[in-house]
């Protein structure tokens, strides 16, 4: 009987705070690598390991998706159990479904959404040291933020968000849903947004924005002169990686955008 | 001018994954130690800081209340900002107000608030690995759990509960609270518990024998069966220090215990 190897697609959640990033990179261990390494002592060969999103360095997961190509019949839960039985406790597979073997995690992606939590209060809570942007003071006005996030809901040039150095060919985006609310009875101030394709250090660079308008230092249609300037320089800047967590690689069409919280 | 030196009650978190515990130990760095240096640096001179609750190594505090005298005038918020400014991020004064010089933030404290964590689900969150005890499986049964929780209640010998090599005079307290729910939404159990004061891993002893209810071993009533015994080898293991928090320390009549969630 002739089969075809076994693909699988794994979701997976990590805590970015001591890789160097998902890509595999000259020094410093990242999560690509770390995975292929568990992935191949299963394989019992090297392997390739292939991701939606390449998150940077101290960035997190709740539902990166990655593909893997394993030569040898195994089922899907031992998948699972095998791997993270194998990989440290700061990298999960959540879940293994089995794909046909052309799936490309990041060009078959649909959307992906994203989520960045920042922490407005004077005192840091020793709990979240790792997973929010500390915002001391001033009390960020939400209302604002979340009126200047909607406004680059739709199709869009970002090039004046996009990181510099990033190749600039291609930076026209849908954003499918961009809001701002606070985490009821916490200190947190939540940013979710979802997308048909996101740029380098795009989130980061609309919440640093995002974070002057809710300071007061702009009104909230500034939001869409710094969008139409297609300059970097006219933004605020580059939020913290670590409060950012990429939620969700969607392959089928996204749903609308939920009304506000 | 003669003026008393001002005496502060501090309210504090932090993460205990790096500490050998509240106390000051002969060796490793326990939570004390480092509050006392940042206090030492603010007055100028050792000090000594009392804490309400000797946590264990491991053993995380979102309300833990300590005492330190200051000779120097200093306000209260200058108080918390400047041990902020040099305690470790996982460390945080969250309050500090004067009271007087006679306050024993140990023997004055009318009762204690814990929280103990349970996630129950085969794959554990990277971003709850140090700050719950994993039960993989089976699926815990809560309300179970509730009603041997809600056993303990009251006033009542708790030998049974106390570690072993730990002193047994004086073994009776009062509990005012214990019960057991799920978090809406999340594989998380929690555990609250309130009394008068509590032996040495009584918390992580209660929540081995409820544990082993929720699998299933034992009915609830067991619980008492085991209470009755005085006898610490009849109950369940001792749960991981990882999974306790030291919620609050109360210096007024405790309120009421809340009903079912």
């Amino acid at each position: 009987m002739c089969r075809e190897l076994p693909t699988f697609k794994l979701t997976i959640a990590y805590d970015g705070s001591e890789y160097v990033g998902w890509q595999r990179q000259a020094s410093g261990v990242s999560v690509q690598s770390v995975l292929e390494n568990a992935c191949a002592e299963l394989a019992g060969g090297a392997v390739t390991v292939r991701g939606a999103g390449r998150t940077d360095a101290g960035v997190h997961a709740r539902g990166q998706v990655a593909s893997v190509t394993i030569d040898r019949a195994i089922e899907c839960r031992t998948v699972v159990r095998a791997l993270n039985w194998r990989l440290p406790l700061s990298i999960r597979v959540l879940e293994a479904v089995e794909v046909p073997g052309n799936f490309d995690p990041r060009f078959d992606a649909r959307y992906k959404a994203y989520r960045y939590r920042i922490w407005n209060s004077p005192v840091l809570s020793p709990f979240e040291r790792a997973y929010v942007w500390h915002v001391r003071e001033p009390e960020l006005d939400v209302d604002r933020m979340d009126d200047a996030a909607r406004l680059i809901e739709g199709t869009h040039d970002f090039a004046a968000f996009q990181g510099t150095g990033a190749a600039t060919l291609g930076t026209r985006r849908t954003v499918f849903s961009s809001r701002v609310g606070r985490d009821a009875g916490s200190q947190l101030i939540l940013y979710d947004v979802s997308g048909d394709g996101f740029l380098r250090h795009m989130v980061r660079n609309v919440i640093g924005s995002l974070v002057e308008i809710g300071r007061g230092q702009h009104p909230p249609h500034w939001m869409l002169a710094v969008l139409g300037s297609g300059d970097r320089r006219q933004g605020g800047p580059t939020a913290p990686p670590h409060g950012l967590f990429l939620m969700e690689v969607g392959y089928e069409q996204p749903a609308a955008p939920d009304e506000r919280r």
